[in-house]
């Protein structure tokens, strides 16, 4: 498989989903309006985002717990404490991040920039910033630009918002579902982008989603928790957690339900599958298209006895560099300057050493592990297996690795990509 | 620089030491014969070794904490119970881990055969193998081997036992020292092998040290752990904990000194202190050559509040890949396939992102960062620095990360190698 190249993950399975994926992007929802242009931050292409929603919207947000997290996630952090928000404005190329006093003012500056250019209060407007860490932002272009952004708002330019945030991404990377309150069609939209130092708590990655959904603040909060939990912070591409990760939701109320306030109320399920639907599609696409990256993978842990242990095993298994090589190197055809290994590319023992190393008490005589349907150790003994199979397996753009624990009922799923040569030369610098 | 090219890192200073480094490898202690053959479990060279204490020994061992570790680290962890040991068999090539009971009965016929060989008790004989995971061992060529190597024991084989270890190591790795107790010389042989799957708590490395000094098996085991902690459990290659690691320490008394019983009997810190030496060297070869290394870094941290905190930070530098990408492509001249990155190459803010993912509190305006003895990020605040400064340090082979936390007075150092499309290729397997 060529360097560069990368795999498109399958869309997950829809069977009784109480939602359907639509057209539109971020603006698929109603009330949202976006400008993307390139302010000269990046040496070329879009590189400055602004989200607004027309209407007053509930707002949510997680954060990267690094300690040496970049100054937009603190103005970010304090504008949305509230619960509200309906600015975001956010810069690619550089990531205000280890930047001190100059940094947090340059932050605070887009935030009240983005606030008055939108016709809202200075604590309505997040800040994101992604990109080279340590650098002072070009303060001179962002400030020439908001406005700009703001005179550019409109309907049509969703595709350019999902590309406006890219860094070393290939791809852009959007999704929209719609799903009922009742009889009222409700849409999300998302956008996001990840590429490099992808491990989450969170991912480098930023993620913005906009919703038409009338909903309590609190609740959103507690919703996108639980749905970040299960998508972003399972991916993994070099296991390296950044200092700007975010991902924020606005609901801004125009589908005109009945205000959803508790996980009882009629649409909440709905709500919390479809959200869940739109993060894991995102965070898969951002394992799939990590710098690099030439393959795909899903790691499923089952038989632990927490859901702590199986994800654990899983980000260990993501986050294993030999795996990952292994992956990489698991063609049908051996690659320039490969060293020869006995027993050919099926070396599955890589993922047996990373399940070991993930810290979890486990008896290997309980444990399996089967790769791409493949089962290669089966309750603590190696197993036979056909190499013309293993040859296909390993040639595949997606692999999946299963793990059985042996340990109890609880499971996790993570996803990663392949560790390349061009992942190093990316990074090269 | 080239890749495949190794840095070699400078041996620390020596400045009052109360010990000489002098020749002669693992057989630089009296009393110990050592013999090395190829067996045919690796394509080519040697793969199995035998060391022998021709007298009764104090043993101890530190094995690694991986949940599928391999068959031989049970079989040893049991034979050295008893604080005695005096033959060591070892094979390269082949793990025997995740191997099942076929792989745990293959271990104990080693123990027994080795025993048997040099006419010890079975449970005075320990086991190691390193290489590939989930393959059984070819027990017809090590049964065939054992005897053989036990006819060739001698005290000319140094070289040869550091060699018979390698697996991707492009260098034989062993050291020696003699120091006193009172009068009396005293002398420790030491060889290791690592190269890749190295993030201690173990690495994947093997380390035998063989030394003829007289002590309490007690005090011999609780001083291989401190000094363990100190030196393999500081080092990472690619952050991957091995199902193998396994370092051993055989003392015979031959040297005739007064035994030690006690960490304050005369010659006790002497001992420490060598034995830190030799691991520490040891571990700093291994992360030199490491698999693909074109340099070796230093991570020093000080200002913590905890040791545990210091250790934490320098590890979390140790094993972020894009630190380690950032090291290898930090040559003067640009790669081939690399991004150009607006600001060069002394790219310290990964150092920054990698401090603030340790998952230690930290107030980054306490925080200082130098790469190279250059300034980089001061007490929140990136610096002004001499750009040719700057390349002149990212060419070198040896870089020195340093960061203050300014939280306390607790410090580690941890060492790693940069990581390239050679380490890719190597694993591609």
């Amino acid at each position: 498989m060529g360097e560069g190249r990368k795999p498109e993950p399958e869309a997950t399975e829809m069977v009784e989903k109480s939602f359907e994926v639509v057209e539109g992007g971020i603006l698929a929802a109603e009330g949202f309006v976006t400008a993307a242009l390139a302010a000269g931050i990046k040496p070329e292409g879009l590189d400055m985002l602004l989200l607004h929603s027309q209407a007053p919207a509930a707002a949510a947000a997680t954060l990267t717990i690094n300690q040496m997290r970049a100054a937009p996630t603190y103005v970010t952090e304090q504008h949305v404490a509230d619960g509200s928000a309906r600015t975001v404005i956010v810069s690619s190329g550089n990531a205000n991040a280890a930047t001190g006093e100059q940094g947090m003012a340059a932050a605070v500056r887009m935030a009240e920039l983005a606030a008055q250019a939108t016709g809202v209060e200075v604590t309505e407007a997040l800040v994101c910033s992604t990109g080279r860490i340590g650098v002072q932002l070009p303060m001179d272009r962002i400030e020439a630009a908001i406005p700009k952004l703001a005179q550019k708002l409109s309907r049509e330019s969703a595709d350019e918002a999902a590309r406006a945030i890219m860094t070393t991404d290939t791809v852009p990377k959007q999704v929209a579902v719609r799903f009922r309150v009742g009889e009222t069609p409700v849409s999300i939209g998302a956008i996001c982008k990840g590429a490099g130092m992808i491990c989450p708590n969170m991912a480098t990655m930023l993620c913005f989603i906009a919703t038409d959904l009338a909903i309590e603040p609190a609740l959103l909060r507690s919703t996108l928790q639980g749905a970040v939990a299960r998508s972003f912070n399972c991916i993994s591409v070099d296991g390296d957690m950044s200092t700007n990760d975010t991902v924020i939701v606005l609901a801004n109320g125009a589908a005109g339900n009945d205000t959803i306030s508790a996980e009882t109320d009629a649409g909440y399920e709905a709500f919390s599958e479809a959200l869940d639907f739109v993060t894991v599609e995102l965070a898969k696409k951002i394992a799939a298209d990590g710098e690099g990256a030439s393959k795909f993978v899903e790691v499923r842990v089952t038989g632990a006895a927490s859901y702590e242990d199986a994800h654990r095993v899983a980000r260990s298994i993501t986050n294993y560099n030999l795996v990952k090589t292994w992956i990489y190197g698991g063609a049908a055809a051996p690659l320039p300057g490969a060293t020869a290994s006995p027993g050919g590319e099926f070396n599955w023992g890589r993922a047996a050493a990373a399940i070991g190393a993930a810290g979890v008490p486990l008896e290997p005589t309980s444990v399996e592990i089967r790769i791409g349907g493949i089962a290669a150790f089966v309750r603590g003994e190696p197993a036979e297996y056909d190499e013309a199979a293993a040859v296909a397996v390993m040639s595949a753009e997606e692999i999946a690795i299963e793990v059985d624990l042996g340990a109890g009922d609880e499971r996790a799923t993570a996803w990663t990509c392949d560790l390349t040569p061009e992942y190093v030369r990316l990074n090269a610098t």
